[in-house]
């Protein structure tokens, strides 16, 4: 099992909540033993529960079954179903809180009431009583013991048309997710988590339910991660609940309001609530569409990220940014909305093109300039993150899972360290440095007709940053040397392969959309691992500076 | 003058900031008295005050200041400039703040160098010294005085531009915004206040900037309004330094999202940043979109709703909602996107059709039949908003402004208080009672092919639900006549004259989007002033209900 729990559980329930079938099916499953206490009194003492009560009393039973819970707690971890009372006794309730999870089961009063009767169970509470009658007392009995059930760590609905097999499996995942250590990206309400393992695909669901989404589940996603990541796509639908899928052609030229416009039309034929969840898989351009979609429809509906891409999994994982472009300009139509969850396979990289997939691991150098000696890179690397790649960078590029989980962490961890209160990119400065390379990238991609990957223009953009912070005197000679280095050992390109002219470059610096009329701003190297602000350079040390990767110095 | 002001104002501020000019201006246009507290000091004295420094020691010439400050706030409001220590004196501060606002001036060292060079002034503290010396003088000095220019109530730059005269009435705006008393819808951080006043076309750029607006301005309205208030059109557009504006054609035709990427459009051909705020003038439509286009321009910038119908006044002031329709059905696209401020000019009324006022007055009749008896009410009107509209419907129908202004007050603090804590409408029941009379009323703009103005079928549908709730045993005869009669009072319909169908009728009441399947939902009233809801009703009792407006009852 790719996701091994390592504590007991514990069912409690109503009657014919199906505790002792989904007790022991989860039993088999996990391959570990399944106890039900009441009968381990019974074979303890060789006489039925009844008879104890009578001849011994109840203290005396209670102390029974505390004994038999103590005894199967001290072995290997085991599955147990727990009687009516069990937990009334702090004694036994302490037992199960130490060592394991405590799992209740519920039915509603008429599922009840037809599994009674279905088994001519001759359950003596209800002996005797018409239907009608029954189902009242039944609902007494469970208002009556609903706080012993409030008690527990999950609840579940053993439904009428759900086989017990699979409720079995939805719980195993639900445990198995609880046992995860996601990253929690902290926005007091809307704070969410970040989930990265091999493949999560059949785990979406426990995920959603856990942050609260609901049903139903909606995939929105493109024909490229369609064709390439097929089998994944199916078992995230599959676990979604058969969620109906949306596929995007892809790509940059239908990133548009036009296009959101057929999604909410799609959404609302499917019949699509406010109770509906979006699930996104796909690159930035999906999850930036299929977010903002969100956001509008209904006035705003849960969604969850499953990026596919590495630049994805690390940037649009963090910032809340949504939206499409118009034609005069990129990303100029959107909303912030924070997914309720982020859910990244690694699986999905493996058919990633190395291109997208060097552009990614640009996006965590960056990271590692702007703010890799911070507390946070130490605490999840055990060092700095400039450090951690320069030893990393060979099993990066071998795409090994441990690997690229610490990175994207780590990657996820500054940028919502960085992002930080300026939730909303309302203050000056803050987020601005996320922008480093970026006055030189965009440059390279203007320069380039547009045709460069972004992630890549900005790899070039910061080792001319790099260069200009050394002619500033803000990098020494060595650091620039380390720096550069960093982006040779990912693979990053080191020249700029379009055409380059001096004074189209030079105008290009001066047109960032985030800039101010008529100001140049560069966000430089102070030292490696922290960046700062430098309004218009001179000319010709930014000049000297694009010359870095355009006169065959690499 | 419209907004008369009632308290003194001081004004402070560096050399050269203007406040001599701009106090006396000032005064001048208010019809007050204008001092200067260093000239009464020299004339009390017959010294210039650089020899009673010399003579008497600066603790005699702040007696001396604070003397003469006792005696202008003895008499009529006034306007003073005050030197420049004596805010320092706290018994001079503790005058100025008991006697009235304390007003401060700025402006940029560079203006202040260049008006003190232009003058030829020969202030002693810049004498004998180059203009980089004096920038670097100023620049200290502004910096030493700045915590006693921050005890100001307002700060106003006196920018390099702008004639005193327009600096003169923005302060006068802003001390006239200052005095009124807003409505405030209370959402923590993104609480906002509600102005009612006749005419606040002059006020529009105080309120904004008191509300932390910032320029450029755009002004979104219809082709409906330009004509009917092309004289509010150009005031709005001149107090907002000339606000570009943006006219749709008007009416639900054009509420959708093709119509917001036009807009959207036309802003960034404006050049508008995210610092740009959109103010909406108009009715419920222009609203809801010009709201909607605020909340994905850029990811959100903001905007002021202007609204121009009693409906909109009551109805849209509160609550957030905006957006646009979609070919399946109404508002089904939009976000929740508060307004930093409403501003509401009673004469826009003035040239509203009959039937659209009528429709606002059934709204506020339906807030009191829904809430009409709570301590909000109580405390605005000083009785119980059913009584007063029933004391006040004449007054309302000749529309009176103080009537009016009390009504949109009371009705928008009433729906403020249901709305509440489900800002974004996520709990089951809170906002639902707002929907009183809608079921009902749905049915006949269905049965009238939505050719009937949505305020007046509810308005029958709140006669049909008070006739469900007599029949069901939750209305006295008197209250149901006494809650027509006020329908009655304010002239709302009494009789659908559409073409009626008892199964369509019926029908109709199952479909309601906001109903659940298969459920009929009613909100009916418990006595006068409360409201409850009622599920599945029997036929027989509904279809009653529709009669009681279908048979010639009425």
């Amino acid at each position: 099992m790719k996701f091994p729990l390592t504590r007991s559980i514990f069912f409690t329930g109503f009657m014919a909540s199906g505790k002792s079938r989904i007790g022991s099916l989860t039993a088999t499953s996990l391959g570990w033993k399944f106890y039900d206490t009441d009968r381990l009194v019974e074979e303890k003492t060789g006489m039925a529960i009844p008879e104890i009560f009578a001849a011994r009393g109840e203290a005396a039973f209670r102390k029974l079954e505390v004994e038999v819970l103590r005894e199967i707690c001290g072995g290997a971890p085991m599955v147990a179903s727990l009687g009516g009372g069990t937990l009334l006794n702090p004694e036994a309730l302490e037992l199960v809180r130490r060592h394991g999870a405590l799992v209740g089961l519920q039915a509603r009063p008429e599922v009840i009431l037809e599994r009674v009767n279905r088994k001519k169970d001759s359950r003596p509470l209800l002996a005797g009583l018409d239907d009608e009658a029954k189902l009242a007392k039944i609902r007494a009995l469970l208002a009556e013991r609903k706080p012993v059930y409030d008690l527990s760590d999950l609840q579940f609905e053993s439904e009428e048309n759900v086989p017990h097999h699979v409720i079995t499996r939805r719980i195993i995942h639900r445990l198995q997710v609880e046992a995860m250590d996601p990253l929690w990206v902290e926005l007091g309400e809307r704070r969410y988590p970040i989930y990265i393992e091999e493949d999560l695909s059949d785990h979406a669901d426990s995920i959603a339910e856990k942050m609260g989404c609901t049903a139903p589940y909606v995939l929105v996603s493109d024909q490229t991660v369609k064709a390439a990541q097929a089998p994944l796509v199916d078992r995230l639908r599959h676990a979604l609940k058969g969620a109906p899928a949306f596929y995007w052609k892809g790509g940059e030229t239908e990133k548009n309001l036009g296009s959101i416009q057929k999604l909410l039309t799609w959404m609302l034929r499917q019949g699509c609530s406010r109770k509906a969840t979006l699930v996104a898989l796909g690159g930035g351009v999906v999850g930036d569409m299929a977010g903002f979609a969100a956001s509008i429809f209904l006035r705003g509906i849960s969604f969850i990220q499953a990026p596919t891409t590495l630049l994805s999994m690390i940037d649009s994982s963090v910032g809340g940014k949504t939206g499409v472009n118009h034609p005069l300009g990129k990303n100029l139509i959107g909303a912030f909305h924070q997914p309720r969850a982020v859910i990244i396979s690694l699986s999905a990289l493996s058919t990633l093109p190395r291109g997208e997939f060097l552009a990614g691991l640009g996006e965590a150098a960056k990271y590692a300039f702007i703010h890799g000696r911070s507390e946070t890179a130490r605490s999840i690397l055990g060092t700095d993150l400039l450090g951690w790649l320069e030893a990393n960078a060979g099993a990066l590029l071998r795409q090994e899972p441990q690997a690229l989980k610490s990175l994207i962490r780590v990657s996820c961890a500054i940028k919502a360290e960085v992002v930080g209160d300026d939730e909303r990119e309302t203050a000056e400065g803050g987020r601005a440095i996320l922008n480093y390379g970026h006055t030189f990238g965009h440059a390279f991609e203007y320069l380039a007709g547009y045709q460069m990957p972004h992630g890549l223009a900005v790899a070039l953009g910061m080792r001319c940053a790099a260069r200009l912070a050394a002619r500033l005197g803000m990098l020494t000679p060595a650091e620039e040397a380390r720096h550069d280095a960093l982006l040779d050992a990912l693979e990053l390109p080191r020249v700029f392969e379009g055409p380059f002219d001096d004074e189209k470059a030079w105008e290009a610096t001066g047109r960032d959309k985030k800039a101010d009329t008529g100001r140049r701003v560069f966000i430089l190297p102070q030292g490696l691992g922290s960046v700062t602000t430098v309004v218009n350079p001179p000319k010709a040390e930014v000049l000297e500076a694009f010359h870095a990767v355009t006169r065959g110095r690499a």
